[in-house]
């Protein structure tokens, strides 16, 4: 090929390179947030903005009351409301909030909440434009008795929020909130992965959240079975072992702090001023420098000496877990079982964020005999209904051996019983496979945690089923000797020339007292059961 | 609580939103674009340089000559360096290029290629700065006897380059390509998930490119095997069939036609004249108006109308599947088996997108008898090394009767026996299941077409299997009858008082011949069967 011919080529294929939107590439790559198909992408709506809901009311020490109504309008056409108690979105701040995608408040913070990428509501909202073509409501007050109204579009091609129609109304209503309404395409199913399965799932994970629903077919009401809602988690400083060189290089250039010293201390969790020092002398800067002053190799020098000193793990009251009771009732309410369990895991950490499993069984009872056994996961408090398969919850579930526990499992599957396996991961980063935020990806260090937390509620599930077995087989011994102790009590008689009652009567006695033994051993195994 | 302090909560809430840059987004979430654990994350950083790189001389029609290099540089730390002899990027573009997120050419076209988000090789950037500090060098020229040198970082808070260093040089050196060289951290393997395998596969599916590579231990040279380039896809218009309403109110808001009737024969596929005035008339617009003043109504009605005709599906010629030929020579050339066959399935459409799905088999020989069979998955010619149990391909293998065609499978599980099974999806939109693009998200009817050809090539295989089997038979027969056949030749002698040897003799042709029909009908169902 001639030169000429390639320097106009490569400025030819230049003009045409210009920049993507996030939300153009969100638009086009909407299976990534979960519209794929109608009937996830009804659910994914719901979904967004009540976690949404929830993570505003719980910031503001709110006790959750959400109101969701999903009406169809024409034919794979809905209607679908959201409303909360939360404390509502300025006036100026909505359409930033919800007409832009990647902008929010969680993702710089290093604490547990439900939302964290500034995707969910805008992404909605994006898909409703998308399939209807219509803007969106937003009605929103902080409480002073001013009503906000909005009509809201997203500018694709800019990913900036495109007012259709906006008034701030005084109309001296005091209330606080914000209510959402939007149309979009979907589908309405009531089965596995749905709106109500959804809110009833949301409502075992957060039990101090009334959630009213009013959908196409009927109307649910989830009330609070708990008045007091869990200690709000805290904001913590990144731990000195999860961070990356990276990080630690934008971190010294934008940094307040005038020394190293005072820059490991401040601005990292678990650093005193002994190990600032210790970390100083490994590295061999000096703690009084500047940070601004370090270069790329003295940097590295420093990241180096942070990884190798020894600290103590990251703080936990960054996390919010279920806790046992909670994850035993919530399992109470929804099924009805003979057996239930639950284990809360202390803290671990990945890449320096830490994170807490939970797990709870329910066993027997009404549950169904035959099938899988069902699984609920959770992560943060919100249920994950889609990509069961490529979670790491479920990968943990199916390479734990759960015959060694008295279930059936064939190979690495999902293990067969009339059980509930319910699994909760709370952390500060959860990473998911995709933006759409339904399964965990497969980090070694969370897999090896929720296998153990599934082996100890395994452990005494296996104790509860043996111990039901033995029983069981008490009961049968007894009922042989109930057959045929008249025929020995006879025998005995003959023998010895006396009268056949008392001896009967004696035998069984004998019989009652050995396998009251038997019942007592088994209640004291089933702690926790109020089945 | 008092509504003074619901005002301040909601106030002070607002204050700590801000814009998520999509670097920032991205580097947090790096295990969305293929860099969670070391191994990967090298593979990663080749994979994506050497996509462009082919993207690139394939779009210049150049064929494609590249070389990679890996070199250790301390614990975990390597040095990785990819060269081309495209056409280069022009001194201006390199920085946006390389040094921005969702930033390119590709994302537009409706033309099949191996990048199109404008993340491939920006991330790799963003990798090697986290992870080393350090900035990437890239060397290019456009054929103009000029040669830019950038050092290159990317600003994460803004998403924007960062120029390190900046140099154009009047070298008069008469040379074109682009050379990145960047320091990564990573683990170097041989194994399944490796650089070399992927270049392996890179080789299969791309012949007419030639790659030398030079490893940490070994260096290895995949020359040319074809030294034609398979035709430049062209690009398309999109299908009325596969937009969205929310995309034709922008199209119709941002289009240059004067009229609807213009409006719909320009910018869409498949739409003569005839056919806009069909759809005007449908929807009861006038076809001379204007398509900005379509209002929200009519939008609907249009779009519903270009719903309802008949329309021949999309151009074709936007992609460029491998053809039969080259898989069966791909496999041959990779893969000792005594059995190939391949199928190139017609073009068919999800959401508009013109996709194409191309299946290869290898069967026997010297493949391994034990284990699954070798599932060989690539979109757009690039291999798919990971995620392999989420990816569209595999549920379609995993859900087609293998035993029907000869293999053994338990319930839904990949197949075993001696076999190489190699899928390929061409299209315009490929929807992955992540932006590291290593699964097929699992469209309805990208997995129809996928089993429709496995079983394509399932029957082939069947009949080969069946005509081996039916031959080792007649072998078994044939031997049983050289056993017996002096003895039966002597007792017809004796009892026909005639010599046994002529009787002998006519009996062994009699069974040649019979045998010989036998190995000619499996010949012929062995076409394509060069092994």
């Amino acid at each position: 090929m001639v030169m000429e011919d390639i320097v106009k080529i490569a400025e030819e294929m230049v003009k045409e390179q210009k920049e993507i939107s996030v939300s153009e590439f969100f638009e086009k790559n909407r299976h990534l947030l979960g519209y794929d198909n109608p009937t996830r992408a009804l659910l994914t709506v719901v979904k967004e903005l009540v976690d949404n809901s929830l993570d505003a009311t719980e910031e503001a020490r709110i006790l959750p009351r959400i109101w969701v109504e999903v009406k169809p309008n024409g034919v794979d056409r809905f209607e679908v409301m959201v409303k909360d108690n939360g404390p509502g979105l300025t006036d100026k701040q909505i359409p930033l909030t919800l007409g832009k995608l990647l902008y929010g408040s969680k993702f710089f913070k290093l604490r547990q909440s439900r939302g964290t990428q500034g995707i969910g509501g805008s992404g909605a909202i994006l898909y409703s434009q998308l399939t209807t073509g219509k803007p969106t409501t937003i009605i929103s007050s902080i409480g002073n008795g001013k009503t906000s109204y909005y009509e809201l579009m997203i500018d694709v091609k800019k990913n900036e929020p495109e007012i259709v129609s906006h008034k701030l109304i005084e109309d001296g209503k005091i209330w606080h909130g914000v209510k959402i309404e939007m149309e979009v395409e979907g589908r309405y199913v009531e089965s596995r992965q749905s709106v109500p399965e959804y809110l009833k799932q949301v409502a075992i994970a957060n039990p101090y959240a009334e959630i009213i629903f009013e959908g196409p077919n009927s109307r649910l009401e989830f009330l609070r079975s708990v008045n007091e809602m869990p200690p709000l988690p805290k904001e913590i400083m990144p731990h000195p072992h999860g961070i990356e060189l990276g990080i630690l290089r934008r971190m010294l250039k934008s940094t307040r702090s005038r020394t190293i010293a005072s820059f490991l201390t401040n601005d990292f969790s678990r650093i005193g001023i002994g190990t600032a020092k210790e970390i100083c002398n490994l590295a061999g800067i000096d703690p009084r420098i500047s940070p601004q002053r370090l270069d790329i190799g003295d940097s590295e020098k420093l990241f180096k000496a942070m990884q190798k000193v020894k600290l103590i793990r990251p703080p936990t009251d960054c996390l919010s877990p279920l806790g046992e009771d909670l994850i035993t009732k919530g399992l109470q309410k929804e099924f009805k079982a003979e057996f239930y369990t639950a284990v809360t895991r202390p803290p671990e950490v990945y890449r320096g964020n830490p994170f807490q499993v939970e797990v709870g069984v329910a066993y027997g009872g009404e549950l169904p005999q035959e099938g899988p056994v069902k699984i609920l996961r959770f992560t943060n408090r919100v249920p994950l209904l889609y990509q069961e398969g490529d979670c790491a919850i479920t990968k943990a579930i199916i390479t734990t051996d759960w015959r060694r526990y008295g279930l059936a499992q064939s190979g690495r599957s999902i293990p067969v019983g009339p059980a509930v396996i319910m699994v909760h991961l709370a952390s500060v980063w959860v990473p998911y496979i995709s933006e759409s935020k339904q399964a965990i990806a497969s980090y070694p260090v969370i897999i090896k945690e929720i296998k153990l937390a599934l082996q100890e509620v395994g452990r005494q599930l296996q104790r509860h089923i043996s111990g039901k077995k033995r029983m069981e087989m008490q009961q049968r011994r007894r009922e042989i000797f109930d057959r045929y102790l008249p025929e020995v009590a006879n025998a005995i008689a003959k023998l010895t020339n006396k009268k056949p009652e008392p001896i009967l009567n004696k035998l069984m006695s004998m019989i009652k007292k050995s396998t009251e033994v038997i019942v007592d051993g088994r209640g004291k195994e089933e702690t926790g059961n109020a089945g």
